[in-house]
């Protein structure tokens, strides 16, 4: 299948307005803080939410209203995440939905809602009464980047992508935008994404796709280990542009599969890419593998090792790094099995050092995207993780986060 | 029973001598390298090793030597780690145990080896060669500073402990030295270290002793996540103090289990507090949790988060992380059910924020010693895990290790 890649990101879909403004969640005035994304009808929704026990206001609201696998809106705040703020901050969550209701004449069990930002403050209601009507009031079938802007916080750049193909004659658009940088870990990856379609799409066909192109995508990416209260992934299918109505297994919900695994792709890379403080995209490819959990166990410590992303940062093909991490997984292999290649340099064959030219590797390293690939020589299976390189930025990043 | 801390680092025990030289491991000729730990006599020995499947050889020399629990010697070099090595790097590994034999007219099988430092590498036996001669004429009862310098790495200071107790009308010693500052995580937390007691004590005590303190101590302490290939824990009992020789479960053993604890966890909080790049000793304390594996968990996943890490860097008391970390843990809780305390300040109670006093919590976080207290309210299982701060400069420390 041709996958066309366009502009728009999740406005590039049929049926699909946005917008993104500044309502004062953020001191700020120049950073845009609530996002709202809005089908012209209400079409069918599918949602995939943080494992992390501790999760927020706005995460127990959408599970409920995406239930029913329909949805007419989204809305999302940056600044705040209403997390750990009890019944006050349930209330306020509920209370968004409402008001994004009443501006779209709609149910509010047809809003959908999330949040990024500080845990454990609460939210003051007056900030979405004021600001959801003047986000409203800004929808625009181009309000895509503004919206992507809106969900940012230690994002250097807004996350977007957006294909375009031809299924049965229909021309068909999947968009999507995400935000997250730090907190970034597997189950799942994203803080907030928002992925829309105008093909038409059962529930159980939407589930299924969000829920498959999530864990090739989004839970593949790992940044510092910490995952959120609040992490949120949407699926809008507007049916904007026309043709049948997808069905788990049938030719036109595996092209949209298609289509949307390519998106979440391109999203977590963007991810992993804008790691915080990150100067490099580092891919960690295991092949080998006994199992897909053991070759997922082994590029997940990897890529987690804080050694290992040191050594990235620091232009060092140290792979004894990167056989520690392996070693330390708990995935089975045999030492003298293992070969390991950091950006295509052969720098380990059979769980021995192999001399290499450092000159040349320090050379590639000057690339933005790092590749290590690990062979465990211990079966079939293999897996790929993003994640970034670990730099002092990340310290300043996090260690003044709140001043 | 009382313990009275006394110096000496391992040659506290009688029977014991040591020394730390210079050896050409590093070319730094300032530096000690080589550090030899001898016996008086072949002597009860235990040995705890890392779990990582990349192992080193002097990893698998000294799980052979140690296995009739019996040695004479150990030899320990910092500078390389001889990991990775194959088939060259075991027969270095033996040859430096057959060396140190020849030097003390004992069996080969008696001496156990470790080494510390960069994996891949491989050693030039004359180091040894040169060094174990060197090594064995230093040999002092006054040496064990000398050897806690030998093992040093990127460790800022010696880290060494010693006490004396009676019992029985007999006064006895246990001492202590280890090393390690990066690469320092769970199973086990040590790169190398070496405890030395002048009681008798039978094979099985030994070994039940020292498994019970390094659970105790050492596993408790994570700085990075990352697990090393040559993690070695040594005891050596020497019986020079004279007395009954202790069995499992008997009085003397009760009371050397207390000093070797003891002496392991002061141990394993220098390491904590000499973490790479480290200004603070973070103690994570979790109670409330359903079972030992749960507070285990949780407490691990707070002490590793690099967020929680980083935060207590910027002496920020964002409890929020530690919600998160807690909730992506894998232990089982109510969030609603969850207190947390920062350095005593009560600021988050049943899963919500408590106002505090931000200018106290910062004039609090000047101390050395941060400690969070967390009670997730689901049980009555408790554990402590010690960790550091996560800085600027162990980014410096790690992006820079070979160059």
């Amino acid at each position: 299948m041709d996958l066309n890649e366009v502009d728009g990101g999740i406005c590039a879909s049929g049926g699909i307005s946005a917008s993104g403004i500044w309502a004062g969640f953020r001191r700020n005035t120049s950073k845009r803080d609530l996002a709202l994304v809005v089908a012209d009808d209400v079409c069918t929704a599918a949602g995939v939410f943080t494992q992390n026990r501790f999760c927020a206001a706005p995460v127990t609201v959408s599970r409920e209203h995406v239930a029913n696998a329909r949805a007419r809106a989204i809305v999302l705040n940056s600044g705040n995440a209403n997390a750990a703020t009890g019944m006050p901050g349930l209330g306020t969550a509920r209370l968004a939905a409402e008001l994004v209701a009443r501006e779209l004449a709609c149910d509010a069990d047809d809003v959908l809602v999330a949040s990024t930002g500080v845990i454990g403050v609460i939210v003051d209601p007056e900030l979405f009464e004021e600001g959801i009507p003047k986000a409203a009031s800004a929808l625009s079938r181009d309000g895509g980047h503004d919206a992507a802007l809106a969900i940012m916080t230690t994002d250097t750049r807004p996350k977007q992508s957006a294909v375009e193909f031809e299924h049965d004659g229909v021309t068909y658009h999947v968009g999507g935008m995400v935000k997250g940088s730090g907190m970034i870990m597997p189950n799942m990856a994203t803080m907030l994404a928002v992925i829309t379609t105008d093909a038409s799409m059962s529930p159980d066909a939407a589930r299924t796709v969000l829920k498959t192109a999530v864990d090739l995508s989004f839970n593949k990416v790992t940044v510092d280990s910490d995952s959120s209260t609040n992490d949120s992934c949407f699926l809008l299918a507007t049916g904007a542009a026309g043709g049948a109505t997808g069905e788990v297994g049938d030719a036109l919900t595996d092209a949209v599969q298609e289509a949307v695994s390519y998106v979440c792709t391109s999203l977590a890379r963007q991810v992993a890419a804008d790691g915080e403080g990150s100067t490099k995209l580092v891919t960690v490819n295991v092949r080998g593998a006994a199992s897909d959990a053991d070759a997922d166990l082994c590029a997940r410590a990897i890529a987690n090792s804080p050694l290992v992303k040191t050594a990235v940062a620091g232009h060092d093909a140290n792979w004894g790094r990167v056989a520690a991490a392996a070693g330390k997984s708990g995935a089975v292999f045999d030492q003298h099995d293992v070969d390991i290649d950091i950006l295509e340099i052969p720098v380990c064959r059979k769980g021995l050092a192999l001399a290499f030219d450092e000159d040349e590797a320090l050379k590639r390293f000057e690339a933005d995207d790092i590749v290590i690939d690990v062979d465990l020589g211990a079966g079939q299976c293999s897996t790929t993780i993003w994640t970034c390189d670990l730099t002092h930025d990340y310290i300043s990043i996090n260690a003044d986060y709140r001043s």
